[in-house]
C-alpha cells in the first residue's frame, strides 16, 4: 500500500537526480520515505537519494518496493506547476502508479523489479580530504572545463580546492582557497573524472545552496547535497590518468 | 477597395488561428468584417473565423474576396511589436496587399482566389452535449494526453466532462465535474480524435479564457471561442474507433 | 607586457563586433587601448575596432601584438557574470593568455600572428550621403528584409533614407524622413548589399544607440557606431546590380 501527497517541485527533484545516472529504476518504499540506489549501465556513477516521509503533506505506505520508468514518470509530473499538490496511490493489482495532478489522472504502468538491476551495494568509503562549496560555483567550474576538455582533476592541495581541466592547447583551473569553501577537511587528494557525467549531475547539485565532495587518490568521488527536502549522494569512478 | 488599421496583436490571433488548418486561404473583405472559412488538406479540419469592423482602428471596405499565403502574412506581421498599428491597403490592379509597421512596408502578392479551395460550407451540428471551460486547463490536458497517446476520446457522463488517453501502458484522464466547468449542457456524448489537430488547434485556443466544446457520439467536434476581438470555430471530423 | 582588468560586457563587445567578421585575429596593444583590424575570407566585410584604456578598470601596456582564436576568447567569456571583472594577462614566454573570472583561470593558447592574414588596410572613403540611425530600427529593418530577399539596396532619395528587399514575389521597404533620422547628409547614394553580412552585423550593432551609414553609388558601405566603450567601424562591398 502507497498513498502520499507531496509538492511537484520536491516529487521532481528526486526525480531528476536519479534521471542524471539510470533511465529505470527500483523504488523502496518505506516509513522513513522514499529510497532509491541505482547504478549507471558503464557501472561508473552511482546514485543513492532518500526523501523523507515528513516532506510529504501525505504518506501512507506499507513497505515494499517498486520498479518504475524514470523518464515516464518525469513526463507525467511536467503537468504541475511548481506548487502544485501530486497525489500518487500504488494500485497493486493493476500495477500500476497512479498520479492526480489537479484535474489530471495518470496510470503508469509498473516494471516488475525483478527484470531490474538489483540495488547495488553502495561503498562506504572514508576519503581523505573533503571541501564543502556552493553548488552553482561548482556548477560554473564544470561548465568552464567541458570548453576545453572532456575530463577534468579534483584535488586538494595546501587548504586550497582545485579543479584542472587540460585540453590541447588551453586550460581551465577552478581554484578556492578554505576560505573561501564552506567547509574543508585538509587532505591530500587527486583524482580524474569523466565530464560527461559530472555535468548530467551538475546539472541537479548546482541548484543546491552547499555540496559536500568527499576525494581520494586516484579514488571515487562522492557527492553528497540536500536538494529541498530531498538527500542525494553521487559515487563517480575515477579516470585512469596516463601522461 | 481595403484599407485597414488594427493593432498587430488582434491580426496576429486571426492569422494564428487560421494557420493551425490551412497555410492559404481566402478571406471575405465584408462591411462587416473580415471573414475566413477554410478546410484542411486532409478534410479531417475546418476553421471558421472573423473579427468584426469594430475591432479595427480604421475599415474601409468594398465587398470582395482576396486569396491570401498565411504564412508570408504572419512573417510580415511578426516584424511588429504588439500594440504596433498593422495598417493594411489592397492594391487591387497589382492584386498585392500593403502593409505598414512602423517604418517597413511590406508589399505581399495575393494568390488568386479562383486557384484556392472553394469557401467549405460549414455544416450546421445539433450536438448533444457541451461543456465551457478554460482554454488554459483544455491546453494543459491536451499536453498531457500526448505523452501517451496520439488519440483521446472526449465526452459527458453524469454531468462530468471526461478526455481519456490510453497509451500501450499508460493511461491519461482528465475530468472535470459540471460544478467546476464554466457552463455544461449534459447529454449523452463520446467521440474519438486524433491529438495532432487538436494540438495544434489548442496552441491557439489555450490563450482564450471560455472555450466551448460540443460533443455527440462518434460525431464531429465544434470547438468554439473568442480570442480578444477574433471569434474563431473549429470543426475536427472523428476518428473511427476500432477495439 | 600586458596586463589588464575590464567588466566583462565591455570585453564582450569587442569580441561578438571582430566575430561578425572573423574567427582568428590580430589585435594590437596600443598605450592607448586595445585594436583590431581584419577581412573576411571572402574579402567582403572588413572590421575596425578600438577599446580605449580607459574603458579599463586597470590597463597596463608594452605596445604589441597577438594573434587570438575569437570563439575560444568568447567561450572563455561565456563564464562571466556581465558586471564581472575579467583580468588579462599575457604570458610572453609561454604564448599564452591568462584569463581570471573570479575562481576560474583560463589559459588560452595565442596564435603566431605570423600565420594571420595581415592587418588589411582600411581605406579612407569619402561617401557621398550619410544618415545616422538607432541601431535597434536597422536591425528591426534587416531582419524584415531578409523574409523576403538575401540582398537589398539602401540609398538617400530626396532626404528620405531607404532600404528595399525585392524578392520574387513580395517586397519590403523601409523608409525614414531626415525628419526622423538622428542625423543626416543628404546627397546621391544608392547601393547593394548581401543580407548575410548585413544580418551578422545587425546581431552586434542592433544595441547601439546610434548607427551611421555612410553610402555611395554602387560603392562600399560603412557602418559605424559605439558599443558601450568600443567604437566599431565595418566596411561592406557593395553587390553588382543586374536587373
Amino acid at each position: 500500500m502507497f498513498r502520499s501527497e507531496i509538492l511537484a517541485e520536491r516529487m521532481h527533484d528526486v526525480i531528476e537526480a536519479a534521471r542524471a545516472i539510470v533511465n529505470e529504476a527500483r523504488i523502496s518504499l518505506q516509513e522513513r520515505g522514499l529510497e532509491l540506489k541505482a547504478i549507471n549501465s558503464a557501472s561508473v556513477a552511482m546514485v543513492s537519494l532518500r526523501i523523507d516521509a515528513s516532506a510529504f503533506e501525505l504518506y501512507q505506505v506499507t513497505p515494499g518496493e517498486i520498479g518504475i520508468d524514470l523518464v515516464r514518470l518525469e513526463d507525467a509530473l511536467s503537468s504541475a506547476g511548481k506548487s502544485e499538490l501530486v497525489k500518487m496511490e500504488l494500485l497493486e493489482d493493476e500495477r500500476k502508479l497512479k498520479i492526480r495532478i489537479g484535474s489530471l489522472s495518470y496510470t503508469l504502468g509498473l516494471i516488475d523489479p525483478g527484470t531490474l538491476q538489483r540495488e547495488p551495494k553502495i561503498p562506504e568509503l572514508d576519503l581523505p580530504a573533503s571541501v564543502t562549496i556552493p553548488g552553482a560555483e561548482l556548477r560554473r567550474a564544470i561548465k568552464a572545463s567541458e570548453l576545453v576538455s572532456d575530463h577534468v582533476v579534483l584535488g586538494v592541495r595546501d587548504d586550497v580546492f582545485y579543479m584542472d581541466a587540460r585540453g590541447d592547447v588551453d586550460t581551465l583551473s577552478f581554484t578556492m582557497p578554505s576560505s573561501e569553501l564552506l567547509d574543508m577537511k585538509p587532505g591530500e587528494a587527486r583524482s580524474m573524472f569523466s565530464l560527461e557525467y559530472l555535468s548530467a549531475m551538475s546539472r541537479v547539485f548546482g541548484r543546491a545552496p552547499a555540496v559536500k565532495l568527499e576525494i581520494g587518490i586516484d579514488y571515487p568521488l562522492q557527492i553528497s547535497f540536500w536538494l529541498n527536502e530531498a538527500h542525494v549522494s553521487y559515487l563517480l569512478a575515477p579516470r585512469i590518468e596516463e601522461e
